[in-house]
């Protein structure tokens, strides 16, 4: 079974996609040289330290081209990973291994990289209150994997998507000309289980939407000094958010204001791809 | 009609997907402010320079949600970006413009910076005959848009997946026992309408690449003096490809070895994110 | 456009499916009497009173078959149905028209039956706090058509799957050995985005919830008594959902506990069919 | 392998369908409470009398969600169930059991209501030549196995959908003019592997299609006197269905008229959903 | 709309199969030579003279690829086509109608094969009763395009496929111990609306067959004289069906002996392509 | 595993909807004999000499039905097959095998008769420097599978679709206004990975390609004594290929002019289906 949050059966579905991606018709180099009639065992080596994400989907993706390929995982999603580590021995027919092995990688080093910057940002906020969350600037159609890892790095999360949470941004509220019109309206229709958060620019926007009666308060590109006057008005009646210019190097001054989130595309975003390669023995 | 290779009946699968994996089963925040009662005018606007990237994807977006909504693009994929530059003005009902915000954005942000970075490149090998290309490192699912994005930028391109061209890299090699032996087993089986590349690690491997009659020979992680020798050694009997520790930095030394082509991941996996948003008139 | 919270796009799939399912490979009736050569005009007509959900999904199944179609609908969603009013005037090919049919009565009978049966508690519970909404006990595959019909019918609505809100039933809490044990882990993990809801079914369960603190506590299979107790008990503190043993002769009886929310799977499950037929002219 | 007339292929479709409109990107109330680190022993069970129906399907649940979960069923599709009996034991990791728990009574619980409630219209007509059938009238893509449940129930079963048998209705002869006209047109084209009914309202009509030579004659919404008259008319020289009206209190006599088939929508709509659960142990 | 039997929707989805299973990423060969920048007039020319089929299936191919296309179709499904004669005129941009050529050509090219085959094997059988029919003897996912040919062609048709007919053939009776066993087991489950049709080898099996009072009987590659033999025996009680080794030239012998039906395999099987081309102006 | 450049998850997919088309709702004959309550041996032999081809499909067809079936298969893929020889026994429960019969069989006779069809030309060929290939005139949504048989059958292979090499016909030629400005426009786009191909009519046309360096030409419906002169024109600096009025019967002639290879549709169009059926014991 797939770890925490992702399921075997939609992970299987996803790798399957990203398979024909790669493959097209066939894998014309493996096959030409009858790879099938080797077996070999590889290993699954980090190139650089960081923390690891995505064996079990990697793990996934070699089964899903040879269902007797043996694997052994030497590490779990979310441990320490030192330059030069295994990650993962795989032992099989040389076919399926050599298929799978770019697509394998993309997943698990994409996902490394995510928890691994996630990570950075964690430790940075050691002692504070306030903790790192995604957004939805994610890549279309792998979501998923960005947000688990983010998770897997030690992040919070935010909502997964449109269903989740209603979060009024600025384009909403000015459809609806304001805070407390466009709450109102929601407040006709939402469910008893879900939450309400609102985007604002200004401390007069925050006291609008503290008198609406919302869950969670986004303070959006506002300076550190106006996000600790509006900690200070919202007073514990609605959690907070920081979102906007998020650098690792500004982190803690605005952990300082006493925000409880702060929001960042970075740690998905930036993240680029953990060196990690396959070698045979 | 998308523009240049992405085709339209393709296109709107993969978007579908991504409107659904970000969706779910609605958009509260913006079905419950009874968006659906109101007509906007939007506008797609860069914060940041670069090379746009991903219009007429964006654009499809949109309509996908709502057949009816007009667009109006002003610069088409692959211009020049100055900040604060509009890039397109949707007119429509505003139910289905706020709620294909976040996934247009995320497709056009994310090829624009590709295609931005991949530009960077570009610029550097200006008046080298050296061509920069792109690998299979690229997100699973999201390739065709990676690799579009890195054409756009202006760079060459590499093969798509493993169906269009025999590359034969250190594992095959490593399991046929040579390059001499992995090329051999290869023609007894490939067609005449495709090409071979082989990956060498040492000059010694570099002569035996071109003995044995491929069309590119990759030098992998070759300092560049290794490189000049090795150019030198194929002597046009094939096209010669660099790669491995790439960086903007080394382009130009690397191309004075006289490599035709220079391939890196990092114009796709180190682009990050063109800053992009959509404001509401 | 399709109403409130159904997107087009997803409806269009699910309506295929239907399709696919009722026609096989062909309407042996429809084409052996060559009815593609004949235009006609069909009225869809409710033969019950009511109230009318599912117009738009409906003329979405004709338009599939024939896009040429055109269809002018008399009513919207929510709206009351009289005995013998017509709902849709569809006038275009016999074909398309004859074929659709079966398909599009399902799903306007269906969702007519069940907006009329939520009407029916709503009016019940006229003049008191709590609102009716609907459980998972919905058909496999067709949820989405389901749960927007209990909203029509003005009906609130509860989550609408496993990962919008938390809610820790039962059986979750046997597993962690009491609601306490239960909170606290999911606390560790929860987003802010997200609400806990827990099941209790004793009064004692009641105040552990409280001092859990959750949002919202669901009172299973109380007594109206216990149920009163309940909600003093909670004091404000969480919101009240009753659930189980809902029936429309005690609903007032429940109301009056002070609970905020009842829920039951009746007005889905045992809604029926709404009789609606199509007739040509 | 999955029962009578069900494919286990076909049905692990409908299945993984089922389960993604439920999870949404993950259950995070199982997932929250670590789940997975525990094993448990639970039970189907059934709260309410009748005959069992799904009872492969819903194991087949379980297993799409841990293929190592252990189940052992203690009844078959078909046999009578008592108040409190148990259906099937699993054994497993708790993740996977409280996943799947909802979908697969779901499943069960609409499809033994079906094949309880045809039980019951089974019994009534004991004695007599005629049997229950089922319609279209069926849910959404739902369909396979509301008519696998009435098949279960002892119903006899009708056409699956539009193309394994030829049925003339209403709109169908009044577009082409009258029954003879229909029946010569589909005449032209039909397969000899396939049957034609005719529906009729008026003991005319029934001369009419008794002459045109079909299969099948259905009396839609006749007296019972009427329908008395018409089987005297066929006098076998087709099968005889009665439609229109049809309840459990006027079924016998119904059935005394003499037709062969009695159809309903009943069994199917009005079926509801049998209290079956499932605990830990 | 697609003619006769074919839905839109359902061909649609075929056609997007078969256009991504030629395009991969991207047709190379028009996009590098910028063909969005054309436009041009085509013809689909036939060089061959035949029965037409699939004209409508070829338009729906352009029309996927370019939906602004205009195309003019100059000839019905089922009319002769002389060598030389255009088939439908298309005007539009020069991308779409490029990329679109082979794929289009490979249905309509195929489709009119078979209905000329099977339109030869009409000729050859006209003054007789008997009609020629296909089986299930098809290309994997290719068969409702073979079916409507055959029937394009002026062939009767043989049930689609295993849900639309019983049929029991040599392994099905083999199973249960003889014809008599099989028949009454079938008996206790069929619908109805379906028939039976039995295989037979021999004329004791003929007579078993029409004892066990079925409804179509198979006489499966049996001399001309046995065939003459068993409609005797038959004698009207059951349609009669020839099958095996069905050749044009024995097609008259075997009509002759007063079978109702000849199906072969051959008018889908043996068809080849029709030569179609597309000619630019 | 299947064989050489069949991915076993790619194949499951397209059996899969190969037997959903076969089965529709359920293979009626084969549940209403309950054969699911027999075992039986059963045995795939071949009425006719070939080379084999499919063997792994077929199995995998009998293991989608039944993941218990036991299947021996005694003949790999391109071995020779005499007349009554048997290719695999099967063993399992009857009800899979029954089912699935159909549509293996449809598999392999398709396949093994485009593998001996392409072997007898590949024979035609023993002595000649030519090779035969296959073109894109394949069925739609099989091609994988056609032009897996011809390599089976002893053919080389051109290219898969569009998108694995360049190639210019006639009527992108008639777009650009000639070869050299066609190819001028690809040469600035193609990826170095790929290969360009074009067809010529004429010596003059052979002329000019050889100029614009071409990797590969097609003469395209030469004479034979054309195409001598156009070997000589092209003298080694490009591949050449024939095609056009390819037949068995000259194909020495056409190898005698020295082209290196020669390409036809026949070997896939015209094979029709090798007689292979499924014998129980």
């Amino acid at each position: 079974m797939l770890s925490y949050l992702l399921h075997d059966f939609i992970i299987e579905k996803h790798i399957k996609r990203a398979l024909e991606e790669d493959i097209g018709y066939g894998d014309i180099s493996t096959d030409y040289i009858e790879a099938s009639e080797h077996t070999l065992t590889a290993v699954i080596n980090s190139r650089e330290e960081g923390i690891v994400c995505g064996v079990d989907v990697a793990k996934k993706v070699f089964k899903i081209l040879d269902k007797n390929v043996e694997i052994n995982t030497l590490i779990e999603d979310g441990e320490k990973l030192s330059k030069g580590q295994d990650i993962a021995i795989i032992k099989g027919n040389a076919r399926g291994i050599l298929t799978a092995e770019r697509t394998a990688l993309n997943y698990i080093q994409r996902m490394s990289a995510i928890a691994t910057m996630t990570h950075k940002y964690v430790q940075e906020l050691e002692g504070f209150k306030a903790q790192i969350v995604e957004t939805r600037k994610t890549t279309p159609c792998f979501r998923i994997f960005e947000k688990y890892a983010v998770q897997i790095g030690g992040g919070a999360t935010h909502r997964f998507g449109l269903s989740d949470c209603v979060m009024l941004k600025d384009n909403h509220i000015a459809l609806c000309g304001g805070i407390k019109q466009a709450v109102e309206k929601v407040k006709k229709h939402i469910s008893y289980t879900h939450k309400i958060e609102v985007e604002t620019d200004t401390l007069k926007q925050v006291e609008e939407a503290v008198e609406a009666g919302v869950d969670i308060i986004m303070l959006d590109n506002m300076s550190c000094s106006d996000m600790s006057k509006a900690v200070k008005i919202i007073n514990h009646r609605a959690l907070v958010e920081a979102s906007g210019n998020i650098k690792l190097k500004n982190l803690k001054e605005i952990a300082s204001t006493g925000v409880d989130f702060i929001s960042t595309s970075a740690t998905i975003v930036k993240a680029g791809a953990l060196d990690i390669g396959l070698d045979i023995y």
